[in-house]
C-alpha cells in the first residue's frame, strides 16, 4: 500500500496503490462498476466533475463496507485516490478509462442514469 | 426453471427463465460481462451473429463451470438459450440490451476487442 504507479507527485506523504494505466483490465473495470453503490459512487463523481472526498458520500452501508467499495473502485483503475491532509479525495481516473476503453465509461454511466430514471431510483 | 417471460413458443418442451425485458438490470449485465470466460462468450456470440450451441465454445474450464457461466449470462438478460432436439442453443439479447441501455454493448465489445489486441488475446 506504500507504492504509486502514476508519476504525479502525491499531495501528502501517505500514499495509496493504483494500477498504471496499462495494468487496467476491462473485467476489474466491469466488475468494479457492478456493484449498486460503487455505480452510484462513480455517478456522483462523474456528476461532480471533480475530487469528492469519501465522507460526501452518505451510503447506505457501514463505513466499512464504504472503504471496501472506494478501494475496490481504486485498485480496478477506476477512480484515484489521494490524501489531502486527513481527507481521502477521489477522482474518477477518465482519461485513462476513456483512452483504454473508448466509450464505455459513457455508456455505463448513461445506462446508469437511464435504469435510475425508469426505476424512480 | 418451468416458466418463460418472452412470448416466442419454445422450439421444444423444455423451457429456460429468462428475465422480460423489464427485470434486466444494469448491475446484474455488468456482473455477467466481468468474467473473461463469460465475455469470450458474449464477443463469440456477437461475433457469430446466430445461434450458436454450448458445445461449440471449447472454454478452459469444466463442462459444470461452463455450464454456470452460460446460466449467469442466461439469468442477467445478456443471453437467451432455447433447446432445440438436444442442443442448448445461445444467442445474444442485442435488441433488448440495446433498448435498455443504448451503446453499452458495442462498447464492452469494442473494448474487449481492443484489450484482446492490445494483450495478444
Amino acid at each position: 500500500m506504500q507504492t504509486q504507479a502514476h508519476s504525479a507527485p502525491p499531495p501528502s506523504g501517505r500514499l495509496l496503490e493504483h494500477p498504471a494505466r496499462e495494468e487496467i483490465r476491462l473485467e476489474s473495470v466491469l466488475h468494479a462498476l457492478a456493484d449498486p453503490m460503487r455505480l452510484l459512487v462513480v455517478r456522483a463523481l462523474a456528476a461532480a466533475d471533480c475530487e469528492q472526498a469519501c465522507s460526501v458520500f452518505d451510503l447506505p452501508v457501514s463505513k466499512s463496507t464504504t472503504t471496501h467499495h472506494f478501494r475496490v473502485l481504486r485498485e480496478s483503475g477506476v477512480i484515484r485516490q489521494v490524501y489531502r491532509a486527513t481527507a481521502k479525495m477521489n477522482s474518477l481516473r477518465r482519461d485513462d478509462l476513456d483512452a483504454l476503453f473508448p466509450g464505455l465509461l459513457d455508456s455505463v454511466l448513461a445506462a446508469g442514469a437511464l435504469q435510475a430514471e425508469r426505476l424512480g431510483g
